[in-house]
């Protein structure tokens, strides 16, 4: 393994390892330090000393981020969409892909930094926080599931838009008609009256404006009642869209660890999907204790890859990948009789203990299978 | 077919394919302009060219609302309600239904205009706001579905309006006790302290009354509680109706495309409805690009109207009607092979990388139907 | 059938009749304007006719609540729950009933009225609108389901309150201590920074106490952070809840009107619980159009009590209990074929399009029963 | 059972008895009657002997919690996790436990009030307001089950906070663009700006802080139709992480108490899951009415543990442990034939009316074997 093989490995967005996650953390961190520092070197009253630090952590944090560019532009020919494709050809692809464009953007800041020096203004430095407010964007992990879902669900959502244009505009309308008269310098026109119908049917409310006739202010009554309906209207949408895309994405991500562990080979293919339905995937660093003696035994663990060490006394017994521990606790509704600790990273898929009692109910056969291997090792222990 | 069939299909309202909603979409676009300028004009410090300009604007699009008017009347007896009815009286029946009535509403402006002229005040065409926002209730999509959630859900959101007026006239009145002698401007009386009690049970809080005695700030924090409980209860409504009424159509929108394709002629009643419930519809128009070589392979296709051209590599494949493509990434976990391109306008069934794992297992034989054919690709391939 | 048995069937908060529902609807609406009048009496500056207007609808109103409770002290021994009981105590128990004491509260203001006569203040007559809003709470339809729903999640509903408990004393404690020092008169206790804390959690925002210091700002930014995830909460405690509960209540319902249709009686145990999940019931007044030839066929139809007329052109066919129509349109998938009117108030189970497809996957012996009977009725036609 | 032992089940966390759910309450409204002692005593203006009982009262709840403190130390060694562990060593890892800490932290106040005594200033008192609140954290039921729910649902939440903090500092840098020139004390920095953009994205809006410009009205527009879509994101997430949470639990415990029930025994491994999720279990102290003569029979009881005295008239039958009651109400839908009482604290499994009947459809023989027990007690009682 290259260099740069590993080098990508850490930065790929689609890695769902250990060592990737907490690169992605950082970088989220780094992110929000930036626009931190960016923000508060536009603060008038800020001492002398305060002001050079903002200065200088924003130089440090676009110095990084046009070294993570560098890095990003040297690894794309790593890529899986890079195959038979020259290297000079991937990188120029990535360069102007969404991504690469906007983390060019980023890196303007270290320009204009290394460039403008001193003389770059607080207030030009402001715009810094919209480019990387627009690379968190990118970088954030399920921002792009949420705007999938928005994706998804666009037909409805640009429904109850239309829902809030009638309702607004009419308010508006009406309101500018009702309290003109009395109230010309917030009601005079309608886009003036519009400012007074999106703070009330936002149920935002901030009293700058506000109706004193009696016949406005039952039309404002009425507005804030369909704000709230707007509201729990989008809410309805969006938990709906929401549960069935994190479903649809769960299914598969899950579905290929499945493929991967030899024990749910031989199951067939209408069972397999109740399973996947039931497992959840999780990484563990190398050292980590995946099971503490003495704990609820709550879930058991299929090794997707990896190796793990049970500890039970002064024995140790090794397990790896397509092996799964953790099932007695289940079976017994004991508390846990071992320690168990990752030899190397390691994935592995869990079964909560409902589910393990479902599934039981569903698929006797592969309950009966968990409950041999069981039987097995505990006459090995006896 | 004749122009008259043509200009129907455009302007249908039923209609799914691509230029209908193009047409639509159009219409609402158009809709928001004339508010917006209607809206405009009413502003009083407007420069007199920004004014002619609003003026020119409303009254254009006043004109194509008429244009569109007559043209909605010629077309009236395509509609399939109009069979074996005279054209004429096709026209009337559409002329006194309520969408007729509300686009010849929409038209009124355009006469006022005409007529009126440069002595229509800015005042008098505020009215037009209104007018137009009804023709977008009628035009945006989806606002019927709204619509119907709500007449759907009406007996659990009265319970929830009934709820709110308790609340509502209890608190009033409460606070009319305790306030009445400190504030005697803003809680003299049951109806002034209601203003205070809608604001507050919104959660809108403009602040213009605040209670004051310590009693009425207890009374204004249960208030406030009631509220965000109302606002929770009306989003449990409205998401549960809101994700009934949407798979309820969605069914039988699919159920309809899925008769069409032959493929899914053999499948059997049972297995229908896991189908439908799983597959989702897609238009495209003429030389869209639906898939793109080297893109993630997440769905696959099945084709009820139209024609698409598969391009792999120099080799063309033409694909029609109860067709499907798309589904080699799906077996083999792949990106992309080949390009595929629409020849006509198309409509077509998707079928999600998760839906189709989750297919596998309930419906064993048709997946290995779509397997049989994959491999006779592939060995045409070859 | 007795007069008092009629009245009873008429005043039964059970009965989901169309007079009774109708009663119902008038019954709410009485207590409306109740509380509307009485409200309006506490108006100051109101002229001496309006005041008089609205002294005399308060009186007429209370007048009928008054008649309303003598004939709910008459019926009662009609009840279900009086069998074997004599009509005196029967009356007693209703009497001293939740709902006798709540309507014996609601006739107070009659009395009130008739006694105190001119003397009456509006201010003492304001105590009316807590009766009369608390009778609405025991009338109105669908407030008992709302109850039901907030009593089954009561453990999670405390645990949420428990929450917000937790986070309004914390934030009102520290702010406290942040803002005491600068505003004294606003966050110089504990229980006066109380009010800043809920008017900002609940994000009402009144705005008549804002912290004044940075510390203070970010508390408060966290505090409406906290508002909006409690908020959200609630709706998912509730939104889970009511769709639950709603549910079970139609399941019941519905499975005690299949139980009268004897077309289901030959389905099995299993199936009926299928088709009861996708029924829905309807009533209708004598005379009522249920199909109007030439509209959209989007549902069939099975009786459970009355009478109704098919009207097809010049013929008409009377069904009655037991009897299914409007399954043509289902099959055909073509507007109606003719007219269906009530003859006797009617009593129906709906079977809409969507579900009727996916029972004819489920149930394809159901669906074949009826086909069978369509064919029937076409040769008949024929 | 020795005293020790006795003591823990009233203190045990994760019992669901009778008497331990009444401890648990008791602990809760001690918990809020010591929180509001506390702030009662900061307020300035109080009248010195409110301010002597507020102090005792504070004092009372200290010592309680104190002597709560040394109660769950004693008991520590009876805690199913302290198995083949001495007292001493059992009591100790309660005390480093986070449980354990937190009720030192509580004990805290205990001891400052005694050794403090009268010059303890209402000040420094008010910090026993956060370390009371932290306990009820720990003791209020179903904290942890939400504490689950945003642990779940961590990475969802994590993206919709990236999302709002996109919005939020795009918002406060557009702001401080357009209003710094008008309102440089409002919008003069990025950090000053952020006040404003927190207030309005969350739909608070005090209304200290407005846009003046048009510009930053539109924004101020937008920002608000985004706080009300991070609202309904939210309660999407949430919405389906508790019901999802809520069901798990739910499971294990119910399929717990199921598997005491003798009844159930034979039930097969597949057709258990659709019991369990169908029961609901409660609890009874001695001498309950379980079920009262003449009212409605909308449920069947299978007794886990504990006693029960059926009385039909004079005669009395006593049911225990793994029998089952309520039934022929179910079965004949007429109200309830006979009072129910417990002899013993009691805990039941409740079958719902509506579940009763969609398991009759599921699980034929069972409700066979239910009908074939109410059979043999009819013909006893006749």
């Amino acid at each position: 393994m290259t260099l740069r093989t590993r080098l990508y490995a850490l930065l790929d967005p689609a890695s769902h390892g250990h060592s990737a996650r907490q690169v992605r953390a950082l970088e989220v961190a780094l992110i929000l330090v930036g626009i931190s520092s960016v923000s508060a070197g536009t603060v008038d009253g800020l001492p002398a000393e305060a002001r050079s630090v903002a200065a200088a952590v924003t130089g440090i944090v676009a110095a990084l981020f046009f070294a993570e560019y560098l890095a990003r532009l040297w690894v794309a020919p790593e890529s899986p969409h890079s195959h038979h494709v020259s290297a000079a050809r991937a990188r120029l692809r990535w360069m102007v892909s969404p991504e690469g464009i906007i983390d060019l953007l980023a890196v303007l800041p270290a320009v204009a930094t290394a460039y403008g020096g001193a003389r770059l203004g607080a207030e030009s430095a402001s715009v810094f926080v919209l480019l990387w407010v627009l690379k968190l964007a990118t970088h954030a992990p399920g921002v792009g599931l949420i705007a999938r879902v928005f994706h998804n669900e666009r037909s409805a959502l640009s429904a109850a838009a239309a829902l809030f244009v009638i309702v607004l505009f009419s308010a508006a309308t009406i309101a500018h008609w009702l309290e003109a008269e009395r109230q010309p310098e917030h009601f005079g026109s309608i886009p003036a009256s519009l400012w007074w119908a999106v703070v009330t049917l936002t149920t935002t409310g901030y009293g700058d404006v506000v109706p004193l006739s009696s016949a406005g202010r039952v039309l404002g009554g009425l507005l804030m009642l369909c704000g709230i309906c707007v509201l729990a209207l989008l809410a309805g949408i969006l938990a709906n869209g929401f549960a069935a895309e994190v479903r649809r994405r769960e299914f598969v991500r899950i579905w290929e660890l499945v493929a991967r562990v030899p024990f749910f080979a031989e199951v067939g293919a209408i069972a397999i999907t109740d399973i996947v339905d039931r497992l959840r995937s999780r990484s563990y660093p190398e050292g980590a204790t995946v099971i503490r003696k003495g704990a609820a035994g709550d879930s058991m663990f299929f090794i997707v890859t990896g190796e793990v060490e049970v500890r039970i006394g002064e024995r140790a017994l090794e397990l790896r990948d397509g092996d799964f521990f953790g099932e007695m606790a289940l079976l017994d509704r004991k508390p846990r009789s071992a320690d168990v600790v990752t030899l190397t990273p390691c994935t592995v898929l869990v079964l909560n203990v409902a589910d393990f009692y479902q599934l039981a109910g569903q698929q006797p056969t592969l309950i009966a299978a968990i409950e041999a291997e069981a039987k097995r090792r505990r006459a090995n222990d006896a």
